[in-house]
């Protein structure tokens, strides 16, 4: 069986996404969510945060995607995103999962994988140590920080989207994307995303941005966000003075990202 | 019966805010907290967050103005705003709704109606679509955008005004302000503002802010506040390089209002 | 009995916490949690937000120091707080507490008395009125700004220190920092900290990674954060236009805190 290639289109995927504002359904955790409201809205899509079982329902289906994140889940919020989830499959909306601290807590790791068992998640994204709890390797999650998973993170993605049954999306200081069959690694990015918590959460984010216009090839948005995010932090670092000053301006990164250069600015392979 | 005339009076109520520096309560959304309480600082109010059974009568006799928003509501938080407001209402302390995302979900719809009918609001402070949909007027709401509420927003806030008995202050690239028979435009602000999240969460706490020393007067205490966090839009986006540095300029531009100047700076008819 | 003197180390302590980057588990306020993670970070430790009865025990027990903050407090997050507590105490695991709003309302004051009964706490970090509530002074705070609380903050870190058997770490233009024998002033700050929210939040969770480093010396840990926070606070103040850059500012501040130079710039007496 022949691997079909993959084919990225960036530009022409975020300038659909700016003409389209597609809504994008968040619920996720309380440290992240003005963040990854912002990057959503800086990134050219619209976030709406909903998590009372009386709507979710109601709002995932006025969404072209919805992001699930148990940053600081309690059981009220694991049943929302067990709900919405469901009703975005039975929609036909994707959905993205990130796991935040699955292997840190026993919590953290059955709730993740309650919700793949009872979600048709179509991209997983999650730091080494995550991913690897989620499909059984060894893992060292510090809290919501992975310190290690597995030696090599491209084996990693591969074993998750192949296990699993979807895109996983594994990011670190470079991010690999694969579906079981096809890889993708992204070196887009700069140290600094590591300075500011939240980071992934938006990564996580701005994945269910470019789902939203391209549902069809989950794969291929999954790269792209990252691409997109990484590119946008380079952009932010260069007239950082420290964490703070990156976060501000990776929103106005994230605003500038011009679609007719992205694609040569991928460093992908 | 001759409608009297408003005379706006932002400069003498920002000094008065300033010395006073009242407490403002608010029991709003996970999504802006931080950004609603440093903008109520910055503006020179002191910001109070708050929303246990336990406490809410108790904290909302300390205030001089209660805002209510339901951005992020569930059952236990509407209680909470029910219970606050109605003490609020019995201790005469001037109460703001903002009813995030009505018309987007029946739940947010019922929310917002159940609140005006069990509250005795002073000012509705909302998006057309949210405020059309509480009058009756079809709308559309996207997530938390507004993309229609009928075609002329002067004319819905003096409708909203009239017949909800209340200030209705509907932002969009003009504001309008209206008891149903007075009425304000305001067209002070940036288009900066709509860039980020929690702008219009800001404008609602402003709104309580001025409230706050203005109470006989909520129609001018609206208009005001739209006033002073239009001209901070507008200072803000001077040196700006997209959201995220508008974003921190936002709240230095609150703090750098100046009362000598900011009556001459508005712009309203 | 000789009172032994203390010897700040907050320049080796600094860079303990950069090398080690312990894990600080904080149960903490919506309106901050961003905030006093990025803090953490900032400074170099690692934070984690987990408040659910199913994970906080096995969560703290990863974390080298627990903070706990009852700013938005609720009858669930004050049970994980004393669920929380009590493992970090069955395990050595050093606690801090933000009694914010003690003395506004009677459930902040009677669950900050509570958690003080039930938790061995080592620093209590709090503002005037909020440490002379819990020791029985008469005090004013509104909201959760601390408007008076006894005359002399230095007398009222001690007594509090003495009687509630603990680190009182009182903060205001001056801090004071005492276990009722031994005393520290901290004198470093800028008033620019004050003007936005959640400062005191993050002095008490940078409280916590000091902590994480020197849990045998909690009163050393309780005055070398306030020294380390007040020095950022002044080196953000310097290119600050406002709250906003200076909130920004703050966190380049505290990631450039150089060890080197640190204890010369210490203002302790």
């Amino acid at each position: 069986m022949a691997v079909s290639t993959i084919a990225l289109r960036i530009g022409a995927d975020l300038r659909a996404l700016r003409e389209r504002k597609p809504l994008v359904h968040q619920i996720t955790n309380y440290v992240v969510m003005n963040e990854t409201a912002n990057a959503t809205l800086a990134l050219g899509a619209l976030p709406v945060m909903a998590h009372a079982p009386e709507e979710v329902e109601e709002m995932v289906a006025l969404a072209s995607a919805l992001v699930l994140n148990i940053g600081t889940l309690s059981p009220h919020w694991v049943d929302a995103m067990l709900q919405a989830g469901k009703a975005a499959n039975a929609a036909g909306i994707p959905v993205v999962l990130d796991p935040v601290g699955a292997g840190a807590t026993r919590y953290r790791t059955d709730t993740a994988k309650r919700i793949l068992d009872e979600v048709d998640v179509a991209v997983l994204r999650g730091n080494a140590g995550e991913v690897a709890t989620l499909v059984g390797v060894d893992a060292e999650v510090r809290g919501v920080e992975s310190v290690g998973g597995g030696d090599d993170p491209a084996e990693l993605a591969r074993a998750a989207g192949g296990s699993l049954g979807l895109v996983a999306s594994v990011t670190g200081p470079t991010d690999h994307v694969s579906d079981g069959e096809r890889d993708v690694a992204v070196a887009n990015g700069d140290p600094l995303l590591a300075s500011i918590t939240g980071t992934g959460c938006m990564a996580t984010a701005l994945t269910g941005c470019f789902l939203a216009v391209a549902a069809d090839r989950p794969l291929e948005a999954a790269a792209e966000a990252l691409v997109a995010f990484g590119i946008a932090g380079e952009d932010a670092a260069r007239d950082a003075k420290g964490p703070g000053t990156f976060h501000a301006g990776l929103y106005d990164a994230l605003a500038a990202l011009d679609p007719a250069t992205i694609d040569e600015r991928a460093r992908v392979t």
